[in-house]
């Protein structure tokens, strides 16, 4: 048996019950003979509790303090975690990311892992340890300052402690059964998913599904890390996340489907700039301001310029989070840029269709337009990768369009039909 | 312009508001043309939120786990301080105990501090910044491991780092005006003390008064350190405490009252050892049955022998928190010792004089006596030292006993009578 690293998330540590439940859960895999480092994130609302806290004396929270504030959260869970550890005869002991050995760079709030020193984590777990680590955290490399990693950083602490260590399995728990073919909020029928590829889970992550970030499963398929997401209640298997398939999955050569899920996204907003000279150089400007405000913008589509005008619109689509920042850029630089006028619409959602098989079955395109038309969905947008088909479509279409897609790709869950290798494609 | 070391506590940063309020007066001292250092407790319930949480998890939470835990707390308030004064337009940086060189010994809960390495404060200081560091926590020397200074901790790390920093005064800000002298909520007449020496303080701090712990005042007293006890709320000067009578303070060699105060202390319980033999090292196996179990002790007394027995009592008084430790330990030792009983007496009070004066003023303690007699306050124990007096009653004559001492020693604030070098004494 190796050793494991396992991560629990604010909801599976909201209150002393969900720790001691957790602590259960942590001296079984040591039973089992596993080494085991557990990372862990802050209880529940104790975050957002301490950004309320922050909001109330400051208007703009500093990075280094805003930091410093924030890993207090960490500090606390993983201690009475440790503590209900050693409740049940267990030896166990914290670690900050600082003391983990998590070096970032110097990007507060949203720092990067540049290195990973472990130990302290190791002598632990050879006298005999359960090691727990803070999630979200590390110290930076030159000033040695603490710093967070943003949003979902314990997932990538996780995977990036598995990969210093070699572990066997990165297990990350969380409040759901694991990947599924479509949101079950909105996908009634939605599959789990037993296995998906570290590629496709990218998509999916990128696309939308908020099981696991982009971020996280970018780091373990670069270090080769297993990720097996998992209901921390339930105790069932969840979904592997990995490179290769595994030996336990089924032979990889069959009944591999083409489509591994539906994604959607309603989180996004459109911005159309109007009537931009249809010459070269307009585009990068436009761009240049956008990324000049740190705004990462995700699909653009530029219209066929008017013939008549010599003029044209751009479209692109951004976390709606980010739009006021986006608009006072665009319009500051309206002036180099020439358009004539700023179209913003928040009304819009994203559904994507994601799966590896779709580069060897050319039908996949035509089926996955005709299910939305069948469905009465208008297309706004269109983009695609080897392995992803998006659409924006108006936001109250949504709903619909996942089902619809979903079906007709044969993921329901009472469905026989699934799409395999080998099969006939659409 | 010097250095000046600022102490808040919980009290005083409770929430937002305050923290705000304090943040103001940090800014103003900056602004006088001071380098500023400020030591910071949790936020108001915190602490006590924190050991609920634990409690809730482990019936008895391990000390290193305990500290990782409790630690958090200071880590909220002094990122939220820090925050507020860069509101304000100035630079500040907070540091944990061990990122502001905060050496201890590795007693988790209560460990001593052992060095103090104020690097990173200097740093920041030189820098311009405001450093806020966080209060009653450090890192143990050998393991590197959080550790906590137990009650009080946050006094003794601003002292500690006055005293690393060679600063000119040690302020701690607190919820009341200063040291009185007697607690006012017994004694309405009670009068604020403008200078004490660091000696009365010493006793005083040993006899119940809250205001500075025993530990915080030795420290002081070591290097030399003034302390200047103020309240955060009302922004007047406060108690000076400090080894020589500064010059603002008047002329030291008149007007040196006899007694600095009167303190009182009802968290004691006294056990009464009955029957034990009377003959050479009986209580030296007593009290060492006590100090195995880690117990500190206060007042002794042991009774005449009743001749026709050859028996005698011992008595002695202990905080009422180790109270069934004692029983405990003394149980198990009877057999060595050879004692008929145990008496545990949890209603008793303690009322102690405090002033150096009295070494030179033969009168006092029969003034002390005549005061307690009139009131009709009846005696159980005496003890005394070179400049304090300390009687144990009943808990209920307390208010009683305290009021009638101070009244007798023209402490009172409406009094012209305070007894001072060169009167007569009583």
């Amino acid at each position: 048996m190796g050793l494991v690293v396992q991560k629990y998330g604010g909801s599976s540590v909201a209150d002393a019950e969900g720790i001691k439940r957790v602590a259960k859960r942590i001296v079984e895999a040591k039973k089992n003979g596993h080494q085991v480092v557990v990372v862990v994130s802050a209880m529940g609302d104790t975050t957002d509790e301490l950004i309320d806290l922050a909001e109330q004396v400051s208007p703009m929270p500093a990075g280094r303090e805003f930091d410093m504030l924030l890993t207090a959260g960490e500090r606390i869970s993983m201690a009475l975690l440790a503590m209900a550890i050693k409740n049940l005869g267990h030896e166990a002991q914290s670690f900050t990311g600082s003391q983990a050995g998590v070096i970032t760079d110097s990007v507060h709030n949203k720092a990067r892992i540049i290195d990973v020193t472990p130990g302290r984590i190791r002598t632990a777990l050879d006298e005999g340890n359960i090691a727990i680590v803070a999630g979200f955290q590390g110290v930076s490399q030159d000033k040695k300052d603490i710093t967070t990693l943003g949003r979902g950083g314990s997932d990538t602490t996780a995977v990036a402690l598995a990969a210093a260590l070699h572990a066997e399995v990165c297990e990350i728990y969380t409040d759901v059964d694991g990947v599924f073919t479509a949101d079950p909020r909105v996908v009634k029928k939605a599959r789990k998913i037993d296995w998906i590829s570290s590629e496709d889970m990218l998509e999916l992550a990128a696309s939308g599904s908020k099981v696991l970030l982009h971020r996280c499963v970018e780091y373990a398929r670069r270090y080769d890390i297993p990720i097996h997401v998992r209901s921390s209640f339930s105790g069932l298997p969840g979904t592997w996340v990995s490179n290769e398939k595994p030996e336990s999955q089924g032979d990889q050569q069959v009944e591999h489907a083409i489509i591994s899920g539906v994604a959607h996204d309603v989180s996004e907003a459109k911005i159309t700039v109007v009537g931009v000279p249809d010459k070269p150089g307009e585009a990068a400007v436009i761009f240049r301001a956008i990324a000049d405000a740190e705004i990462n913008i995700d699909m653009i589509v530029q219209n066929v310029s008017a013939a008549s005008t010599g003029l044209t619109d751009i479209s692109f689509t951004l976390p709606k989070t980010e739009g006021r920042k986006a608009i006072d850029a665009l319009e500051r630089a309206k002036g180099g840029i020439g358009f004539e006028s700023l179209r913003y619409d928040d009304q819009i959602g994203k559904i994507s269709l994601v799966g590896a098989g779709m580069k060897t079955n050319p039908g996949v395109t035509a089926s996955f337009f005709q299910a939305l038309s069948d469905a009465g969905v208008n297309i706004e947008l269109i983009s695609t990768s080897e392995i992803r088909i998006s659409v924006v479509t108006r936001q109250d279409d949504v709903p619909g369009a996942v089902r619809a897609v979903h079906s007709a790709f044969g993921l329901d869950s009472d469905s026989d039909e699934a799409v395999v290798y080998g099969g006939t494609g659409r």
